[in-house]
């Protein structure tokens, strides 16, 4: 028996390391009349969903997964967070 | 007086929309030997800090900015995330 959890890993770039798409958000601002925007940071945002038979489990595969195939972890770090079972991707690409 | 707010916008394909790093992430999976995985979705998530009078006024920029810079809103669509003031972006890039 397993049960479907749903996951985001949300990636960013560590401090100190360079963030080119940061840094075009920033310079863009001013075209769009933006004030008061600072600190932007881009990174990515991966939902899935693990079937497994604990929530215990499924996280594992979750982190061997954000550290092998998500991110980088030299340039990058990452957080897990648990987003439900009922999301929008699920409902359009049902778990086999 | 204006006060800092750091936020996070998690920008995601919306259902129905082909997400072709989503599936190469998934085409991955078997060569790492990760079983249980499916409907992966991969986004962008922005984070920023915004200085303005009140949360509210910074919500405003924030949407502004999700709509016209951050995200394609004809095949994406966004969530805004509170994330509060002490992040490490901030910590290496200092509010002006």
């Amino acid at each position: 028996m397993t049960t479907s959890f749903r996951f985001a890993v949300n990636v960013t770039p560590k401090p100190g390391i360079l963030d080119p798409q940061g840094r075009a958000v920033e310079g863009s601002l001013r075209h769009l009349g933006i004030a008061g925007v600072s600190a932007v940071r881009v990174g990515r945002r991966v939902e899935l969903t693990v079937d497994a038979p604990t929530e215990r489990e499924a996280r594992e595969t979750v982190d061997h997964l954000a550290t092998e195939l998500l991110s980088n972890p030299l340039i990058e770090s990452y957080a897990v967070e648990n987003v439900g079972a009922a999301s929008s991707a699920r409902a359009q690409e049902p778990v086999a």
